[in-house]
Formats: structure tokens, C-alpha cells, sequence
């Protein structure tokens, strides 16, 4: 029987797990294995968790069988100090057991887990630095061979995005297509009471290596493409031993994200109350606490329920303009993330053939709205999107990324925790944060000037600003000469009497930026 | 003492009302009279209900103290037939009273309480009639003197407005200003236990004739506007007492809708629990289940809460476009009413100085995204808001009446049970019933000619549509000559190719009506 602290190692030297049996760093991964019944079905027949506790801070983390006789149990420090534990379990072999170890800072390049800030509209890491979401989907890349996941390890660590969504459950041809073991030859032969723990394993490799590129894993955990298998169809208590199972052992690692389902209204097997009822058991089987959402295709799931961190929308044409942008933190009153919006590419379907720029722009317009985007493109030379990087990964083929890369940099020289949407009401299309920093985006429109009237009442500061010109497609930024000095226009805005426009170039995706001096 | 049925009859013959005492038509008001206690303060020391029963059908209707030892039961019978009824009450003077009545067929005109429609985004009259939204503001006309009361009245009869949204608490100067017996000589010198029956005796009869206008009252229940007589500002205790009051007194008027507050985020005194819990109060309050929302500034109200019948909001950017406009109905799931997208008028502020064409334009735009849009204007000599349409009533003096007259005949020729938003994510903008009715509107923009594509695949029904211009500024409507038959044109569209396009007038205000022929 092997006891006491051990930290995964397999999946290779990541920031995701911290070295040393005795030591994990704050936010890494410390794992108990342990020796138990191999016999019967331990994934139903035995419970193990440990407690662990640190200066009245005590979480309970529940393990998970890992076959062969082995329990693991996989608790990321939220502080450091020396943590104890000690387990319980059904199991004589497995109960009682206790530790400590040590949680020291974190390392180089590790900022925690992604938070709601304060605000309730922004994600930071848990060390307070930004996260300024540009995601990606690629919904089985992670279920391809170790030669196609590494070609798109490889095309991510050179691409801007930082959010991966993907799912357990293969949506398009893969090499890993069975969680639970099968039973017979047919799609459809397998049994959900056993887990299989390889197909697992396999899996959070690629979590831990998305982990070391600093990029999120958005898991998805149902959808509706793969009715011929059903494993979004499983019964309410398959379902909740699925969870508990991925719960216990993929939520340990601080990059994960919960999106409890893709296009959930197209699942038919599952009611809303359903839905309500999994995202219970998930919570509850996460001590972690880790963001969760859920993705729909039609019917919009209520982001107000308590479980939603944060709005994740498919909607094509929310993100052509900010103010239905903008929108959707007034019904979420949450963070919005708009996961997706149609994808850059050549599919032979309307919703995988925007073309690069429309796909940038919608980047642009969500952020003047304060919310964020996902990207993804089903480039194909038979148009099929099912192989194509929104499928199964590999390389990149259009040209959005670059410029998603340079916006990325710009959100990232902006205002923290993130952009606001500024008077969404009074068509100004202005996002920043008021009275130091303004956005202007002007999408299609080709504007030859801009007259820079900036909300401002008698009571606020009239401050004064340099301009910059941004080229959002040309990844250029032209600063604008001398500065903008504000003074009152009217009872509802200010300007700069003398220069109160901006000569603009007349160009398509052109946006202005000006920041307080 | 007077006992048994006696209809109400003070507030002239409507068709809210019945006439007769043993026979009141459906959805009319029989009314119980009955004398008890008038000694201390019976609104808080005598309960008194009647409970109505008819083949099964049992609805326990709270009554009201009307002053001078008078109590009323009032019942709106929503079904035909021979109804009995037994009081209860606290006193032995009011209780166990019974007696019984005859509901016959309602009379020309009454089409029942407004209901949300099966389908869940449109209203209908209880006996089927479509109800077409085109409302109004006066938020104190009921409040102001008779005459000037009268000449709202006589604006309202030839103009297009169906509901009223109007406080019950004024907000601008008013001559009824005193819900509650005044103690003194100081604004905030009342006494919230001491409820004036004459006060909503007045307001009541502003209900009934509207009712006779065929106009629904929406009764707004608190404002922000008047800290200084701070009735939004009362303890719970007695919020309840007024809610129940009000729901007992004007809840059997079936063109009462109630609206829970206007800008109910601004009222600082109460959090969004007090309003759930105000909500439950007033449905617990109310078995005649009128319709009920809640008007916000800032932040949205959750519409999806089940008390909520549907959204009303107010939004100055939303319909601008139909595409946010239909977003609201993804939200809250519900028929929206945006009651406030900025005022027609010359105020001073800038939400009450939209031009008509701004006004009429965002009453399209929510047409086409499947929602409704209310109405009011600002115009005052001096630019104060305060005294206009708007605050108090009286005249109209824009141009958009004529317009929303003019819609309101085109929804009305339109589908039932109203115009639903068509593919809003591709961007047609078009409104209607899919392959039998649309609208497409093209706001501001000036086209020269429309390309007739339509949503449709393989298994729709490509059917032949004559169309008409319609220019919904000068109110016309322009057969176009011919029909259009519609032949496959991609994987999505149908379109006529003998006829792809369809020649426009380049003006502003334009919009194109297909009807299957």
C-alpha cells in the first residue's frame, strides 16, 4: 500500500502541479494515492475523501478510483502554511489515514485559479491579475492521437488564446471514444456504472497541458452530437456518478472550467430541472469551486441561477453591435462570455463560414459591450467542419488569430479588472472606464472623423487625453497628435473646444483609444 | 344594513361593469355592500372575504373597507352560469353572509381580462381577442383635477393607445396627493395605517373609464419620485396593508394590470427580496391573477421569477434594432413591453426630447423582434417634463399618435397572436409568421430596392406572396404589382427567381409587407 503524499508526475513538469512529496505550491496539486479494494465496483462500492485543514480553514476533497487498486485524493491549497489531513472512508483500508505537507508560494508563471472579480463582470487569476478571456473551441482535440494533440499543443503555444473549450464526449471522429468500458461491438454497448479510468488519465494529460501553456480547459461535460453512443442520455444516477467522478478528479487542476453542457436545449433526454439538478451534484462535489456556466443553442438558460459564475451564450448576432452585448450583463448580472459566434472558415454551413474580419469584429464589438468572445474556424477542404480545428484540433488556417493576439495586447494595456460598457443607452459605443481610458470602435463604418464627445457631467473630472488610432486588421496603432484638453460641451458631455474631432483614415475596423494623461 | 348582491354603479355604466343585481356579465364586476364596523380602524381590525363557487370553480375574494361602516366584495366571474357566494369574516356582522347571481355573456365590447397567449410572447383578451399593445404614460393624470382628468379622457378615445401606465402615488403636482389621512401639516405628516377610501375611490373611477375606452390600466404601485411624502418609503407592514387593499379594491376590474414599481431600483428603501416578498403579498392578495410586472432604471428585475407575467422595461437603445429587442424575450422567456424608450418632446433632459420619427421608428424595430413598445411625450412650453403628457395628461401635441394609429391597424390586419422575431440571428430583420406573413423594415436606412430572400429549407412550404410598401411615416400602404413565388435559392433561402428584388422608394421609414396569397 503506497501512503501518503504523492504528486502526479506523469503528466509531465507543469505549473499545474507543484514538485515534492512534502511541498505543493499554492494553487498546484497535492495528491494522496492510496491503496484500496480492487474488487467489485469500487467506483460505487467505495467513498474516500480527505479532509484537509489549515488555521480553521478546512475543506473536504472527495478521491477517486484510478484502477488497479488505487485511490487518489487531489487537493489544490487556496493558502500557504502547513495543511493536515486525514481521510474517510467506506473502506477500512483507505479510512484514517493523515498527512501534512506544506503549501509554499507559487511559482513562476502560476496565478491561480480564474475568479469573478469584484464587480461581478471580469475574471482575474486568484493572485488578482487579469484574465482577459480570448478563448477558442476545439471540442474533441483532446480525444485525437498523441501526434494530432501535440500538433495542437504546438499551433496554441504560439496563438493568443487562453480559454480552450472541449468535451468528454467525442463530438466528431476520435481515437478516445469510450469513458466507460464497453460491453459488446455496437456504439451504443457500454456501461455507465464503469468508469474507465485510462480514458480519464488520458484526458487531464491534455488539462495539465493546456495548463502549462496558461491556457483555461473549458470542459464540456454534455452535448447533444453523439445520440448514436448516448452518453449525454445516461440515467440521473449514471449522470451523477460521471460527475462525481470528474468532479473529484480533473477539479483539483486550477485551470479547469465547468460548462455542464453544449447547446444543453438540444439535448432531449433532459429537462431544465435536470440541468438545475446536475449542476447540484457538481457543486457539491467540488470543494474547488471552480467557474461554472452551461451553453445553449436556442432557449437561454437563467444565468441568474445561483451555480452560474458567468454567462456563457451562443448567439451570432448579439456581438455585431455592443449594446445587445451589453445586454447580456443586464439579464446575467454576471460575467458574459459569448463562447460562440459564429466561426471563421469555409464550411459549407452559414455557421462556419464568417469570414476573418466579421469573426475580429465581433471580438471588438463585445469588448466596447464588456463582455467576451470565443473564437474558433472549421477550415476544410471539403467545407466538412466536422475535420477542421473547431473539430479535432491541429493547425490553424485563417488569419484571425494574429489579430485576435494583437487585441489581446490592447486588453492588456487597458484598465483592469476589464472594459466597461460606457452609457450603453445613449449610443456612444464607448467601452474603457470613465474619465481615464475610452475605446471607440467603429466596425464596418468608414468614418473620415470622429468628434470626440465623452459623457461627462459638472460634477466629474475634466481630464485630459492623448488618442491613439488603432487599425484592428492591420494591427497597427497610430498615436494622434498633442492632447485632447476637456472641457464642458453641455449637460451631458465634455470636449476639447479647440480640437473637438479626430481626423479618422476612412478604413473599415477602426478604433480610437484615449488615455488620461 | 345592506346585504346581497349589489353592482356597482357610481362610475357610470362601462363595460367594466355590469348592470343588475342578480346578473353581471362575464369578466364584469359583482359587487357585495355590505355594513359592519366602523369603530377604530376597521382596514386593519375586520377581515372579510367571500368565497364564489360555479360547478367547482371556487375563487376566495378579499374585500375592503370603504368607509362609513361600508364594506366591499368585488368579484369578477370568469365563467357564465349560476355563481353562489358566503362570506367570512372577523365580524359577526359581515360573516356568513351568502346569496348567489347569474353571469350571463358578456356585452358587446367586453372581451375579458388581457392574458399572455399559449405560446407565451403575446397578450389576448380571455376570449381570444389578439390584445396589440401600443401604450402609454401619464404617470398622474387619475391624480389631477376632474377637468383636466376629462381632457385626457377625450385625448385618449380617438387616440391609438390600448394601456395606461399610471401611478398610483403622484410624481409631478397633483391635486389628489393623499392615499392616507393626513396628521399634520407636513408633506411627510400621514398616517400609512389610516388608508383614505375616497382617494382610491377617485382613482378607481379613472380605471372604469379607461375601461371604457377599452384601455388597460397598468397601475404602477411605487415610484422613487416623492422622498418627501415617502410613500414608496413605508415599513413592511405596511406595504402589505396598501397592497392588500388596493388588490381587493381595484383587482375585479379586468383592464387592471398591475406594475410593481417604476424604477424600482431606484427606490432606495427596498432591496429585491422586499420586492419578491411584495410580489407574493400582492398575488396572494389577488385571485383574480392580473397581469404583474416591475419597471427598472438600471438594473433589470429578474423577469424569469414565476411571478412575473411578463417583462416591462425600459430601455432607450434596445429598440433601436429588433435584433436586442428580441434578445429580451430569449431572457425573460415572457411577452416584453419596453414602457419607456425615451420620450417623444421637447424637454430639457434627454429622455424627453426624441423626435417623432425616433419614437415611431423604436415602435418597429420592437414590432419586428416580437416584442411591444409604450409611448409618451414631454412637450411643455418651458421644456419642463413635469407638466406634459407624460406627468399629467391633457392634450397631445407630437405627431407620432397618428403613426401608432397607423401600426396599430397593421398589426391588427397581421398575424395572430402577434408578429414573432424570424431567424433574428441572420440578420433579415424581418418579423411576422413564417411562409404566410412577414415584415421586413428597414428603419433609417434610405434603400433603393430589397432583395426578397427569405428564411427556408428543403421541407418548408415554398408559397407565392403579393407584398406592399409601406411607408410608416406618411401612412401609406403600396400594393406592389404581381406576387412573388417562391423557388429554392440555397441550402437556407427561398427567393422568386423571375423577380429577386423588389424596387423601394429610397426614403427613410420604409418597410415591405409579404402576405400569402
Amino acid at each position: 500500500m503506497l501512503k501518503g503524499a504523492i504528486v502526479l508526475g506523469g503528466a509531465a513538469a507543469t505549473p499545474a502541479l507543484a514538485a515534492g512529496r512534502d511541498r505543493t505550491e499554492r494553487w498546484g496539486v497535492h495528491e494522496i494515492v492510496l491503496s484500496g479494494p480492487s474488487t467489485g465496483n469500487p467506483i460505487d462500492d467505495v467513498t474516500v475523501s480527505a479532509a484537509f485543514e489549515r488555521d480553521g480553514n478546512r475543506l473536504v476533497v472527495p478521491g477517486f478510483y484510478d484502477g488497479d487498486g488505487t485511490y487518489r485524493i487531489r487537493f489544490s491549497p487556496p493558502d500557504v502554511g502547513q495543511w493536515t489531513w486525514k481521510t474517510s472512508s467506506s473502506s477500512a483500508a483507505l479510512n484514517g489515514r493523515s498527512g501534512a505537507f506544506q503549501c509554499v508560494a507559487p511559482s513562476s508563471g502560476n496565478h491561480g485559479p480564474v475568479r469573478v472579480t469584484a464587480d461581478g463582470y471580469h475574471f482575474a487569476y486568484a493572485d488578482g491579475t487579469p484574465f482577459r478571456q480570448i478563448g477558442t473551441t476545439c471540442y474533441s482535440w483532446a480525444l485525437q492521437s498523441d501526434a494530432m494533440c501535440a500538433q495542437t499543443l504546438a499551433t496554441l503555444r504560439t496563438a493568443p488564446f487562453n480559454k480552450m473549450r472541449m468535451c468528454v464526449f467525442p463530438n466528431v471522429p476520435s481515437v478516445a471514444t469510450n469513458p466507460f468500458v464497453k460491453t459488446g461491438p455496437g456504439l451504443h454497448d457500454w456501461d455507465p456504472k464503469r468508469i474507465d479510468p485510462a480514458f480519464f488519465r488520458r484526458f487531464e494529460d491534455r488539462i495539465v497541458r493546456l495548463g502549462a501553456l496558461g491556457i483555461e480547459a473549458d470542459i464540456i461535460l454534455y452535448h447533444p452530437y453523439d445520440e448514436k453512443r448516448g452518453y449525454s442520455d445516461m440515467s440521473r444516477a449514471d449522470d451523477e456518478r460521471y460527475l462525481r467522478y470528474v468532479a473529484a478528479r480533473f477539479g483539483a487542476f486550477r485551470n479547469v472550467w465547468w460548462s455542464m453542457g453544449n447547446e444543453y436545449d438540444a439535448i432531449k433526454t433532459k429537462t431544465v430541472a435536470d440541468w438545475d439538478h446536475l449542476f447540484g451534484v457538481l457543486q457539491a462535489a467540488d470543494p474547488h469551486d471552480r467557474l461554472r456556466s452551461i451553453h445553449q443553442i436556442i432557449v437561454y438558460y437563467d444565468h441568474r441561477k445561483p451555480w452560474i459564475t458567468h454567462a456563457s451564450v451562443q448567439n451570432g448576432s448579439a456581438v455585431t453591435d455592443d449594446v445587445p452585448a451589453q445586454l447580456h450583463r443586464s439579464f446575467a448580472l454576471k460575467p458574459v462570455i459569448f463562447d460562440e459566434v459564429l466561426y471563421e472558415g469555409n464550411s459549407d454551413k452559414r455557421w462556419g463560414r464568417l469570414d476573418s474580419q466579421g469573426l475580429v469584429d465581433r471580438f471588438w464589438h463585445g469588448l466596447i459591450g464588456g463582455t467576451y468572445v470565443g473564437h474558433s474556424e472549421t477550415f476544410n477542404p471539403d467545407r466538412n467542419a466536422d475535420f477542421s480545428w473547431l473539430g479535432q484540433g491541429g493547425k490553424l488556417v485563417g488569419t484571425s488569430a494574429p489579430r485576435l493576439a494583437f487585441l489581446r495586447k490592447i486588453m492588456e494595456a487597458g484598465p483592469t479588472p476589464g472594459i466597461e460598457p460606457i452609457q450603453t443607452w445613449w449610443g456612444y459605443h464607448l467601452g474603457g472606464k470613465e474619465f481615464e481610458y475610452y475605446l471607440r470602435y467603429f466596425g464596418a463604418d468608414q468614418p473620415t472623423e470622429w468628434a470626440v464627445n465623452l459623457p461627462g457631467r459638472d460634477k466629474d473630472p475634466r481630464n485630459t487625453y492623448r488618442a491613439d488610432i488603432i487599425d484592428t486588421w492591420n494591427m497597427t496603432v497610430t498615436p494622434v497628435e498633442g492632447t485632447f484638453r476637456m472641457a464642458k460641451r453641455d449637460a451631458y458631455e465634455f470636449h476639447d473646444p479647440d480640437r473637438p474631432t479626430i481626423k479618422l483614415p476612412g478604413k473599415k475596423w477602426t478604433a480610437v483609444r484615449l488615455v488620461k494623461v
